[in-house]
């Protein structure tokens, strides 16, 4: 019985997630759904990546939580547009369903906007089963997490198209094994790119933003 | 609807925690739920907490992991008995529900453990709305998670009796603010205990195992 209950909930989803697709064709909108445990440090990667692109792509984020607007604040010196949703109103979901991102869409200008960054709420388990209409599923894996997460979350790794293995430059302080990790990503999901990247220093940042700009451009290519 | 059917499974599993915590009373067994976002260094934290115990409290876990049995064999150098549980074979559970953990107790010999560890799965968001019949609900936040996640995931700070801040010797290499997260998870749970703790390098150990053995005492001999 539970099993059906969940099913129906999904369904509901996913017939949500298809009329967002088909909004975000229409306007011609990139759309990233960014995932990972709390603290990875999505939020971090994001402004820098704003940063990187927002010369060339117009930008826009939709930020989730469950409580609090501190990442809208942080995302906020980008000067592009930031809509936080707190969960807390939908009963503290774990993740973002796909109607609360069509509610989130009333508050933004999608005329204007060529990539839209999703900040799901901090979670390596649910958001994977939630889609919201992206185009590309990213998960960030700080690596002080240790190697093993792509085995004990395979869902998470299985229904991304990229990852980005965050806090690289913490490496020289950790007992961390890159090759192990990314044999795991790769056994879960074989061609998967997978990036190094640091906030703090700005290690592999722009082969990420490359990637990104790509896939955007191709997007809005394919829709001309 | 889905509001219903959430608490319609939450009813559900707070009858099989009460039936539980009766046999966890009946048994004399302390149970303490550890809780955390995946990769906070649970597993490296318990093995250190039941050497330093197992002289003098007769020790026992119950590993919730959504795949794999890494956890439980990293555990398995304690030789005390330990128990894995796969969510998977429940649906990819993103927490452990109390009929879980009742099943997972059919492999324990109950009379002959004072304290059982349940290593629930890696999530900061779910794990904390399911009551398993447990004592003590203990919270791990690693210090490379960021200072904000008490006021970004509440609920976990509010159920949770005791918070262990955990890879305090990664500090030096962070710009971390100690007394903001106390601050924070002061203010979502005003008397709660936080032990600052490293699995690597022992720091701060001694008084969290002090704690835990007194606790754990104290439930033994209130049943005496």
């Amino acid at each position: 019985m539970e099993i059906k209950v969940v099913r129906h909930v999904l369904d509901a989803n996913n017939a949500a997630a298809a009329a967002n697709r088909n909004v975000f064709a229409e306007k011609r909108v990139m759309v990233i759904n960014v995932m990972s445990s709390p603290g990875s440090g999505k939020t971090a990667l994001l402004i820098k990546t704003i940063e990187a692109l927002k010369a060339d792509l117009r930008c826009a984020v939709i930020v989730g939580d469950i409580c609090t607007t501190r990442d809208a604040e942080r995302l906020a010196v980008c000067d592009i547009p930031v809509v936080q949703v707190n969960t807390n109103e939908f009963g503290g979901d774990c993740h973002l369903a796909a109607h609360v991102i069509t509610r989130a869409l009333d508050t933004l200008e999608l005329d204007e906007i060529d990539l839209l960054i999703v900040e799901n709420v901090g979670n390596l388990v649910c958001p994977a089963e939630f889609d919201i209409g992206e185009d590309v599923r990213v998960v960030v894996l700080s690596v002080t997490e240790g190697e093993d997460k792509p085995l004990k979350y395979p869902l998470m790794f299985h229904a991304c198209h990229v990852a980005l293995l965050s806090k690289v430059d913490l490496l020289p302080h950790l007992d961390y094994d890159l090759a192990a990790v990314r044999q795991y990503i790769h056994q879960i999901n074989a061609a998967m790119p997978v990036f190094e990247v640091s906030a703090r220093n700005g290690q592999g940042l722009d082969a990420w933003h490359t990637w990104l700009s790509r896939q955007t451009l191709l997007k809005i290519a394919n829709h001309d």
